[in-house]
């Protein structure tokens, strides 16, 4: 299993589990997660972007994952991913280029699955 | 002067007091911020967009500030920033919340002088 | 007007504002945060300290008087309120400090409101 | 080796070596940690809550981990210990649902070893 | 009153009102702290810096002014502490700028009152 | 292959990875990291230790390990350096202290190395 599909396989498995429980506000919040990125007054791809920033400066490397895959999906190319990319470095710090080194690897392994 | 006016006094007179100093790293860090956003693959909006969503989840009042009125600048309607504003909410929790009280104050500033 | 009422009068304010726009994430998000702290398995009284100690260790100085409020209210003694700013220092660290100054200030205010 | 006994021996091993240098500024440090927790005006099942929610907007796993322990050791249900997650969630954003993840994982370890 | 004495006043003043509490964890983590800074096999100077470079990467304005005061104290030129802003400004990003602002003009202040 | 090695590897092939690609932005701040650390009014020594303790206070693991090793290069006895860990750690608070332990560890390589 590649290292995309482990991530998407334990990410989806533990919020199952998460959502199996009873508690209405950690299932709550997960909906309006979910809600937060759906096409509005702005589309989907300018909110992937958002979120693949925000995730950069308060770098959490799941969260980058993630908003990785969902910007690939909405046909962002790498190099526009690396631009996102390059804003989240200038406002976060030389403390995001572990964070960079770890997104940009990731992003490989999407260009690897599709050549 | 207003709310706007006096923001924009205070950096603009601090940031060229910092460039008058000597230290090379942090004048040529000023730059760099500049050439984030000029446009290249991504449209200045959307870096916009990015830099406000990125300052509202680590919670700074002036760069929040300061990307607002960029916003404004390329057209961006007040719908469409409090969408990116709703997305630093649930990306940043309600930790958020009373910067988002002090972006909305003076993103209605705005539309008071447009008015 | 007293720091308490300033604190509480802006805060309800432009919460109406917020809530008087049309983005939905962002009411449902009010509404949660509402929810989060309902008695549940949990009472109130731990809800707020833990609310409070979030809070402090995240640094934001609003979302701390909210807190303290709410912890007077649900008859919390200063002593009390003042070991939860224990945990919080020291979770923190030093950094905490200027919160600690400013949380001390305001709950001094509480005293002397009931005195 | 299950993965709480896992955390707990790392930990103890390095704490260990932590304390046998001759840095006194880290030893009393560590040694304020213990006495923060103690029972005090506040009793140590309050005093874990507010530890684990503080650990959790400050998205340490290993800190999450620790409190995770003491709350179980407490005698807190599992459905305390995810009202505790609930409110760490909405006051610390989206960002923290990996780490929600990750806690939610270690605490069924404690029922899969109780049961 | 100037802006250096009216943040020492300040400081002092509240220091020594919580001090002046009976919570033990709190003064004996003020205790630490001062311990923290003394000279060891590190000297007073290099420990100031230290103090200095973390206060600004975690963004916390009254710990700047502090350890800038003390940092002119130990007797550093301007051009040595804008060293040290340098390079928090490149470990902690473009977030850091509007704190760096207020440090420069907070620094500006020693000058005039020593010139 | 140790610790050290392993670490140094990967940070060496990403970051050449990273700059092989065509974003400026990205790297010119590589270039500018790499000069903010270059003497200048400070020696390397020093500004390498305050690398090191903004690291930990950001509790970077990655930014630890780099700044560890360049500290270790300069000259600074193991001593020293958990000078500016205890520094660090008071700043930091006690979320820092899994990071502490995974910085002692990897210290302690070095002096296994050097044995």
């Amino acid at each position: 299993m590649g290292k995309i599909e482990e991530f998407n396989e334990y990410r989806s498995r533990m919020n199952e589990r998460i959502l199996s429980s009873d508690n209405l506000v950690i299932k709550r919040f997960f909906n309006l997660d979910t809600n937060a990125y759906a096409p509005g007054r702005l589309d989907v791809r300018t909110k992937e972007m958002i979120g693949l920033a925000s995730s950069m400066v308060l770098r959490c490397d799941d969260c980058i994952k993630y908003h990785i895959g969902k910007c690939v999906e909405t046909g962002l190319s790498p190099e526009e991913i690396e631009e996102v990319f390059s804003i989240a470095l200038l406002v976060g710090g030389s403390i995001v280029i572990p964070h960079l080194r770890r997104a940009v690897e990731y992003l490989d392994e999407f260009k690897q699955q599709s050549s």
